[in-house]
């Protein structure tokens, strides 16, 4: 580092925000298969860890293998941190427990904390035993902590002080331990003897600050702790609603135990909304680079509970058999009933199911919410009976068939509204996760009510 | 302020963290609604202002407006910025345009040009004129961008300095300057004599090093700088991606015209994802404090476009109707090999849909996903053939009808699999949103071959 000679580089290329594109990872697998090791490290020199794990997700599984062959000692180790579970189950398959250790040794406990869920014990002795003393405790003791809680998100290593402690005294603390501090950090977390949080103060009001005011004059005493046991998601809720970027976590005692930054929250906002879309649609947390079986394998117990359903709807349509052996159109018509009805209660219950993870579907506005989607049900299906009435009148000929199918329109709509709201409020208030099940529970109402609703009236009205 | 005497206030109680409860809302409602101001700012003083929006949405509008008669000037009126659309709209319309440009004047530039964007003309002359003149030429300046663009999210107030600064003239200048800098900020843009950006550097930099060091000695030349014109999801992604708190911004010749926080990333981040799982469920941006009227209108659309969908399948029905009343069974079971076909498509449309939004499907990989997910549906499909088959041979003491619906099965998840991977890729190519429209598609082309397939067998091997 030279502090004399002022060096003004050139600007950076504003397109190279992001620096992983198709081309690059051919290229890079090019190079590879033809064991051009000075080649790939070209290559990958510039690439941000972040993209390096990408790439380790887009290609095949032989070639990532020869890639870390060839180049596991050069690159950012921290990339098993980033890489999605199931190429760290492959890389941490390939990667030899000495190596392994030797490369948790360098990450933030929260890293390695991360890193030993998914190690077998053996494995997680072996990386335990390489920390320093210090880390090790730190990992240790996180790692008591429930899953998916606070105390495995936090890190350990943070800047605390006490109230009496002057900008200036503050400052010169800092200088003085300039290797030892975090990596990164935003607020400095102002603790009792105790050790309890009685404040914090972002650096930039201590950077702003002359150097006699006492921390104490200067720090914000409305401040917003986590506990050690809060969910993670409770967490990414409280970084996303107030704005932090970090947050002082403390135990049952009420002592400061580490500190989690905006980083690790926002991975978790986007986990809880990932984990969402994909329950909504059926299926747990594959990722698009896992292998066909366990693909298959993950799939199959969803399309399981959607076979009884649909096997239901059967035993409900299979009532009316002699009708529609005498009007073979109700055949016809009966999925159109059914098909709406699906659609309209799921309109409703993915609002529904994001304003509760959003929490702002709560028990003070629930039952306006109730009554409003039954009333936006029977409106839709006043206007597609109408529709749906003239289409049938007209194709089959038969104005009755067109009445028997618009009131069962209306009548699945409602219920289709009705079923998309309640379900899932159900099911939060049971405890159960809103998103899992409540598309399951909601097509299933609105295709037996619509097949009944539309073959039960036609059998009284029709025959 | 005091600077002499250390004041060790009390620890915050750990259960804190989260302060809106439904039991509050109650409270705030009564207590407006008897009119008795006193106990409403007493029971909000202590409310975010994030939790106050929340309150705002969770009440109905009559009550919403009476408590703003209340309380309006002594609130937090950053709570404009905080509510969604619906309520911000029904907040604007009971608002004076004097007291809306009075608080805006207090507002950061990026929270004007967002509330600005749901403003009509006239209303934002009013706001414009309110604002001092250099928030102002900043604010014009950002509405000329692009919506949803980087220049839009952009704050217009950051902290820079040149190269040659020494940490100590840093640390001098924001002491001089402690009372006009940003709210919040992490890190300084080094800039040279053009404004364009050579570096950043964290605070958390700055402050652990001594005053003689140089800021280019400091500085991270490798750092990423955004386009105003940037999308906000590409924005977003960027934060994500690098673990960013804070991006420079530059204009077209490079210059240094924002900042972009971690803050308003997080914002965008959410609401992608929240966009994603709202396509997919086939709504708008509707939201849960939407008015009947609103919401009967928006979703009236896409439930017309699944009408024609639904009347297309019944069309391929009728090709069979006088197969379908030789077996009337037919009409019993064909609704299982749609509906099945449906949700096989849908979970790999789901997992195709959040990979493209992840960058996690590329061209790269895209075609040893579309192999996987034929294979994969393949494999279930050959599963539930079995499953169905038997069901359906003891239920209707018929072998060859088994047969026929275990073929149709395997027919239907197969092609499940295939346009619920390439509908998604196609949009997606074509620069479409891939979560619009692919459910419907994927619907259609199972709903269609899982009945022609079925029913087409059936009139081939049964008659």
């Amino acid at each position: 580092m030279t502090e004399t000679q002022p060096v003004i580089p050139e600007p950076v290329d504003e397109d190279d925000a992001f620096d992983l594109d198709p081309e690059k990872v051919t290229a890079v697998i090019e190079a590879v298969r033809a064991g051009d090791k000075p080649a790939v490290l070209e290559l990958i020199e510039d690439l941000h860890v972040a993209d390096l794990a990408d790439l380790l997700e887009q290609i095949d599984s032989e070639t990532r293998r020869q890639f870390l062959d060839m180049a596991w000692s050069d690159i950012d180790q921290e990339v098993l941190v980033e890489v999605e579970e199931g190429v760290r189950d492959d890389i941490l398959s390939w990667l030899e427990p000495e190596r392994l250790a030797e490369a948790a040794r360098e990450f933030e406990t929260d890293d390695v904390v991360y890193l030993l869920e998914d190690l077998d014990e053996e494995q997680q002795r072996q990386v335990l035993e390489a920390l320093e003393p210090e880390d090790r405790v730190a990992v240790a003791k996180s790692l008591t902590y429930p899953e998916y809680s606070a105390g495995r998100l936090m890190q350990t290593d943070f800047v605390k002080a006490p109230p009496f402690w002057t900008v200036g005294q503050m400052i010169d603390f800092l200088r003085a331990s300039a290797g030892e501090l975090p990596e990164q950090f935003y607020d400095i977390v102002v603790v009792d003897p105790a050790m309890k949080p009685v404040g914090t103060i972002p650096l930039s009001k201590i950077i702003g600050t002359r150097r006699p005011v006492t921390l104490s004059a200067l720090m914000d005493e409305d401040f917003r702790t986590l506990h050690v046991e809060d969910a993670q998601e409770d967490v990414a809720y409280a970084f996303k609603q107030y704005h932090l970027v970090s947050a002082p976590v403390v135990d049952d005692d009420g002592r400061l135990v580490g500190v989690i930054t905006i980083d690790d929250a926002v991975e978790v906002l986007d986990d809880e909304a990932e984990e969402d879309l994909k329950r909504l649609g059926g299926v747990g947390d594959e990722e698009i680079s896992d292998r066909v079986w366990e693909i298959t394998r993950q799939r199959f117990p969803w399309l399981g509970v959607n076979l009884m359903t649909a096997i239901l709807a059967s035993l409900v349509i299979s009532l009316f058999e002699g009708t529609i052996q005498q009007i073979v159109a109700l055949a016809v018509l009966m999925p159109i009933v059914a098909s709406m009805g699906g659609n309209a209660g799921t309109q409703t219950l993915t609002v529904a199911v994001r304003a509760l993870a959003t929490r702002d579907l709560t028990p003070t506005n629930a039952m306006r919410v109730v009554a409003r989607e039954t009333v936006v049900g029977f409106f839709n299906g006043v206007g597609f009976a109408i529709v749906m009435g003239l289409i049938a009148w007209f194709w089959f000929e038969d104005p009755h068939l067109g009445m028997v199918i618009a009131a069962a329109m209306v009548v699945n709509l409602l219920v289709a509204g009705l079923s998309g709201i309640l379900i899932p409020l159900a099911l939060d208030r049971a405890g159960a996760d809103p998103a899992l099940a409540s598309g399951t529970f909601v097509t299933t109402v609105t295709d037996v009510v619509g097949f009944f609703s539309f073959l039960g009236l036609a059998a009284l009205v029709l025959l």
